[in-house]
């Protein structure tokens, strides 16, 4: 009997070129579709809930495929992680409802940015932050995150607008929460267009160190533009940590 | 004129043979120590708190060293940190008292060592906890943990004694506080012998998954002889926190 079956993944994006596949670069969705290939002695399709960018990391990435078979999930998830690399790990693997599907089923999702805003860089974490080498000022930072907040059209914070798209998203959450080395940026929102995560930080560190202010936020959003919007922040600051349905 | 000068350092020890310089692996005394020479134009003596061993990770090693004259140590500190590789990095370069020494002066030390429980191995911590494949009981760990701190001779749990050396040492405090994937263990003491907190760390471990009871502990550290004792746990999972003088 078919199954739905659904991952829940962690992985270390820095030595990928993304989630999804593509020519030229290793991809996570690639080396769990091999793997689990290699398992089920068939070819699987593996659908994740969103592409993530080369050097964006996961704590918390879902994905989907139909199971030929009633599966050993216990014994499934073991073996799909001693076959790949220790970066990227199953966390979760678990029966769903026949009409579950990744993406579209997805209902909201939270990313984290870190800014590391300590001059002295930390050993530790220069693969996961962005080392920000000028003076911020977080109390301009933190008003800017005001204007992100609730349903907005977000045409001039994405990289790739389909002629057909929708660009209207609701941000439920920007929260700025300190960490050890500077702050963490919490989105939580019912959807994310293509880069726009990265392209909200950027515009945010404009702010907080006074090439905008934070009201400019408003003009840019009602713009619709992306020529309006600054540059993107690097991804390996950028963290996909749940998926919720 | 000649200054003390005390250096607060972080190092992912991952890629070095340890702190202290040594014959055939990169050191991180080492590292610091010829940077400072090229800077300064002269060879430099740079002392340590003690030594961490290969694989072992510091937040706040402090080390001290003369400097022949007057120094600007905003400069110095970030020309040091330009030239040192990524993976050590100077946080603090500050004017110490004149009779100021890293080692004798040291109060008391912070030790981190980091247990990795969750059986699905988290990617992003690999290098820098214990993976344990086995269940524990962390209610029979806590009740060891009881039996290390206080006053005791420690000489069951190091690897090297000389013969004129006192093993009495004082452990403040020894908790076990949650992480996402396990628990980390925190010793505060007045000061740790060779591998002694590895070795209290592997003896936890057998009480744990019930090799021995925790009173077993008492006997062990009563014998004063490194026979008794159980093997240490390896490197990754060890940071040296602080020191405090």
């Amino acid at each position: 009997m078919q199954q739905k079956i659904k991952l829940t993944i962690a992985y270390d994006g820095t030595r990928y070129g993304g989630w999804q596949i593509q020519p030229n670069a290793p991809s996570i969705q690639d080396h769990i579709q091999k793997e689990l290939a290699t398992l089920l002695k068939e070819p699987v399709l593996v659908i994740g809930s969103g592409r993530t960018d080369a050097g964006v990391h996961a704590l918390g990435q879902v994905a989907h495929f139909v199971a030929p078979t009633t599966l050993n999930l216990y014994r499934l998830q073991h073996s799909l992680n001693a076959l790949l690399p220790q970066d990227i790990r199953i966390k979760k693997m678990e029966i769903a409802p026949e009409d579950f599907h990744s993406r579209f089923s997805a209902k909201s999702k939270i990313y984290h940015y870190y800014l590391h805003l300590n001059p002295v860089k930390n050993p530790f974490t220069k693969l996961y932050s962005l080392y920000v080498p000028y003076k911020v000022d977080l109390s301009l930072l933190k008003l800017g995150t005001e204007h992100f907040i609730g349903t907005h059209n977000f045409m001039s914070f994405t990289n790739e607008v389909r002629d057909d798209q929708d660009c209207v998203r609701t941000i439920y959450r920007l929260d700025m929460v300190q960490t050890d080395d500077g702050v963490r940026l919490e989105f939580e929102g019912d959807g994310f267009l293509y880069k726009m995560v990265r392209n909200i930080v950027g515009t945010l560190l404009d702010v907080a160190r006074k090439k905008i202010t934070p009201d400019a936020i408003k003009t840019i959003l009602a713009a619709q533009d992306r020529k309006m919007g600054c540059s993107a922040v690097p991804p390996q600051g950028l963290f996909l940590v749940e998926v919720f349905y």
